[in-house]
């Protein structure tokens, strides 16, 4: 078996294991060395570092401190490595802990993160979902089951400081064009809940006020949430300093695609076991900006879809040009809609397509005014038939279970 | 055979043949008339009735007239179809004529419609695809031959004179933003061009006033450009007029995900084979909306994919709130670089970007600011191979052929 | 549109049509010839040259003469083909013509030829089976629609004159163990309904006596009867002759693995659209004997199956050591038997074995005394659930329709 | 985590642990008992009972001694299972132990045991594959990563005692037609190395003289090494006594159709994960005879293949008549010949066959007198590019490593 480089205990606070950090900084320490053909595994907490717990009440949702997140494992240096090299991860394996087979799904209160549905599910909400070896299911969610397409959320190498420089500036930008906002428009950095890994408590305290926010995708990867980045696949990133740095957290035993209630896929603490090779100088070879990939020969089938539309049209009517953001959520409303009619509650629904290997398609982007696109709902993963039909849906459920919902305070 | 319900002459003018349209009206008389459950063929001239031709010159299209856009066939009356049915649309085959083996993909110039990427391709250019078989390849871009996903582009029923009424006031309230803009926010009711079926002359010079125009996707379906629509597939399509009213058009040998090159797709005419049958109240039974569908069995299988990501920061670094439409736009762009180090002109590549099986999917819409997009390149479509590796990209072209341009008058 | 080479008449007699030749000889004459990089098409009479007609009576299954078949369009001269190169062929495309949407499955009578299960299904029987576009039903056996995965039965180079006395050797060997049984071993040559293409009669004489049957696949590809050779496919050929010589027919619509009913996938005339180039040199390269193929990017995808297991123990209990011909027979009967419990005839049960996309895998080979067979039964082929459950088989099927049967006489 | 039922001790004798056995018989008392809708885990030694080490010597391989396989971890009792029912099993998960992280494939002596290409490989050699995460690879044949089809090669319920009766005449009738045969056509109950699980010593004594061998594929399932019967999949099992009393074993991390190296797949101990549940008196509900299944979703993605084709005349030009083992023996030869010609051994080619996701075709079983079979090799598993093309193979390797061989004492 491969060596595992970090260990986690999920006893302890993510704080007091200095093998993890939740802000991208280049002076970030490593805390392990590997060389190029090597392979490894690197345990990970939950992106919350356990604020969420398997039980039935959304309060923890509720109240979860999202200036916390997200944990990520490492950084781990690369032999050889240099800025303009891309770093090849093969992703061999992920899994949750045997003592910890399980994970969450939730909806953010709107005060506090919201999600893409937000003005339909204002409220804390959450799923809790057992793991059956390689499948899943819920308590909450009666009559789907399905494996995982496993991946880590979050994984990407450290950036440089003018990389960092450029992120905090083009953010604080944003911000600033309306920074009153709630939820902001961006997640500056913020000193005080972050953990610099092994970082001198002084060297520590300046990092951590321009330390960039782990929240979004940026051009070193990071919070891509990207569904497809699963086991099996081989990822190239690239690298900015000496040594890459790569770091990785925020697994998911599953998720569909745009994460869309944000909190998010079904998350889990785990492991991730890597092997890693260079191409020097790949950034320049093959002009690479973002990191790109080839998914894995080893995913889930469920390859029979029903597929839902939207448009540009919001659901109050009003036209909006070629926005694909709002024809996504129209096509996530039809099919909640869709899905209600065989029994299920919305929260429900809207729990499926955060969870589920729902692919969403960029269908059209240039008819004007009307962006088109798609949702693609695998029916293989519901215990019942779930196309339509002449004689109508068929209630396979019977409304005696739903997801737990916590009022905001 | 099945019988062919409509013909069409590629020599004759579209206004010449009067069954076909170029607007939507729920006033538009039915040409021919079907049972639930028989299946019938429709023949179909391009999108732009002819204007476009087999040749090297882009001149054509740069000078499309697209106020004369989509021509379709129909409509076509289904016995028995009422508002709040679905109807049930079996697409059995779909195919180019005999003497008409070819498509065509061009770049709108930015003065005339444009395109996804018209920043960075101002100019009209063209190419062109023979078909051989189920497989095309295209004198213009050496290296890529690939399987046709054909499908129409443009299909739907008639809207009811209420439905009509919405789109032309919500179309207009957008456009009324910023009613100078060029190219316009969107395609209002426009007279001259209007082909509106078998109409007598005087009730279509009122309802062309009145009638949407083709280009934007609508709750219908209508111009939704999905390359999922293939031939196999079978589609739900929402009724708003007794009869149904089915019409259907711009046929595309294949097109990615998106449609991104806007003149649009591999456009051919052609003809299709589909098979109708009704749900009754259908619409209300499962709560739709917008059409749903499911794919086709039957469909190329270029499975393996280099995946390109893109966030929503734009081409000169301003940082965007969750917007896919930008992060899209990065990923091709970033995957247009790539092909670059192999030997294509941009031109070619983004030609490639429209044309192929290319998948576009929203990865991540919740991660703020960033939003994140994938554009899936299938390898197999290359005569090479595309993929990185540690030698460096291998230059498989040598320039000498390039696509088309004809510069702006 | 590619040239169309050979052209048949459905309604003139095969033997008056001098492109085609329906026996194996070096000296059968070319009767077009064409260049490495050529597209071309090639139009084909189904096998049995028109005796089995689309009604409802199977006294033309019962009554065929066997000694006639396969009739084959070619030999086409490839240019620059020498003995030992290998011949590319890209299958296009293949389709049946207009004016003939239609195939047929057969059994034999068990004193005519036979077929995988004549000890079960000892009279001839008959389906036919309209073609919807890419699909296809047949009145006969409700509840079943599928895509058609076109391909040739038989293709392949005309042999060698030494190849062709080594068939002649071990076949003719092969039968005289065995002289008198009815069926034969191997179909001999036999001169009389011999169709020796554009020889002149005087050497058509001589050469009927020694032209090798078309029934068996042998070592340049012939009667292969492999269902994958499909439509986009691309076969490697070994070439015997100068010029090559490439035959081609027995269009089959859509085909299970094994042809177990022999008559025997969905049979039809129809066109072939095909491309050749060579290997110059390419058996010896790459140590070919048999063709060998990659398989078509677009074959119909009815992935979800239901798999059953057959061992090497025969109807009567028997035991038998590895023979994988046994254990597949009894994997067919156990499907058989499955799909009578929905309502199926045995017949129609074993038509659907013979036509559809089933696959038969050689599962075990080694673990004496009992090979093991599976046989892939794809679900999505039948309009209702033929997948087990707890509550038991739903009967679908009222068993108003059968396969109709014609008595020996 | 679901429990752990059976545990097995991989530096303890198989003999040792009560909790296996290596025959079948109706008396073996149950290990374990669980409920429908229970998962539990089970834990298996390799089908050997640990007689194959992790070394470059295939001394071991030669040495084997086969009257000891197979080690089966169970009987598990089901509650409430009586004979006519059907166990329904989900494979949930696979795995090796993190311990022992590797497998091993061989070729027996033809002295001992010998395998499908014995006459081509008549002495002992070993491979021994590293797993890394899902995928391996091994030092003895370059060039090649996959990722595991895990699956058990062995797994059923107990036989009834009529069921064992049958059993052990029929392959005592096939023995004594030529019973001094070498090896011989069946292996019959052999007492002296029989592990009876927890039968009583004197009860055991007599049952070991009756239990019948694991060795083939029988009316439970059993040994039927069948590669698709992976992880995901889901299994319906005949019941012949009450509480099933299934057992399971011979793991294998990847194997192709046939398992045509005997020794056999890539042989690994290891942990199953399944569920149970039951079809009260399914065998007589849906006409069951041998097992049937359905595939998992969750299957490595190996969908670009080059397909052999192989007929039923022999390596001496033999013709024989419709005989697929023949048939598939040259398919395999025919793939071995052309891997030979990028470098590898035709040993290294043999295990390939034996190991890799290699699919087996019956393609034709009634073209007399030619049985034809294809055999498909999955082009992903290679590192390197192995289409056929026009400038011929890349030689891909240096030869400097081969299959270790030991010769026959």
């Amino acid at each position: 078996m491969a060596e595992t480089l970090i260990k986690v205990d999920l006893n302890q606070s993510a704080y007091d294991n200095d093998k993890l950090h939740n802000r991208w900084h280049p002076d970030i320490p490593m805390v392990a060395k590997v060389k190029p053909g090597d392979d490894f595994i690197i345990e990970c907490v939950d992106w919350t570092g356990g604020q969420i717990h398997n039980n039935d009440s959304a309060d923890d949702v509720r109240d979860v401190d999202l200036t916390k997140v997200h944990f990520l494992s490492g950084p781990v240096e690369v032999e050889g490595a240099e800025p303009g090299d891309l770093l090849v991860v093969d992703i061999l394996d992920i899994g949750a802990f045997k003592e910890s087979q399980w994970g969450f799904n939730g909806f953010f209160s709107k005060q506090n993160g919201g999600g893409f549905l937000t003005e339909h599910f204002p409220e804390a909400q959450k799923t809790i979902w057992d793991f059956n070896g390689m499948f899943t299911k819920s308590r909450h969610i009666p009559g789907v089951e399905f494996a995982g397409l496993i991946h880590p959320g979050l994984i990407g190498c450290l950036p440089s400081k003018s990389m960092l420089e450029e992120w905090n500036t083009r953010e604080k930008a944003l911000v600033d064009t309306d920074p009153e906002r709630v939820p902001p428009l961006a997640a500056l950095p913020y000193a005080e809940t972050a953990h610099m890994g092994q970082m001198s408590p002084e060297a520590a305290k300046t990092a951590a006020a321009e330390g960039a926010r782990t929240v979004p995708p940026r051009e070193h990867g990071g919070n891509c949430d990207i569904k497809d980045l699963s086991r099996g696949s081989q990822v190239y990133f690239p690298v900015y300093v000496d040594g890459a740095g790569l770091s990785v957290g925020d697994l998911h035993f599953s998720q569909g695609d745009g994460e869309i209630t944000f909190c998010g896929a079904i998350e889990m603490a785990g492991w991730i076991h890597m092997r890693v090779k260079l191409i020097k100088g790949g950034m320049q070879k093959y002009g690479i900006k973002n990191p790109i990939f080839k998914p894995s020969p080893i995913t889930p089938r469920y390859d029979d879809y029903l597929i839902f539309e939207g448009i540009s049209v919001d659901e109050k009517g009003k036209q909006h040009y070629l926005d694909v953001h709002i024809a996504y959520r129209q096509a996530c409303l039809n099919a909640i809609e869709y899905m209600t009619k065989f029994g299920y509650s919305k929260a429900q629904a809207y729990a499926i397509l955060g969870c589920a290997p729902v692919q969403g398609h960029i269908s059209g982007v240039v008819d004007i005014p009307n962006a088109c696109a798609t949702l693609w709902l695998p029916t293989g993963i519901f215990d019942f038939d779930i196309n339509p039909g002449a004689d109508g849906p068929k209630q396979a459920l019977d409304g005696s279970v739903d997801v737990p919902l916590s009022k905001d305070l």
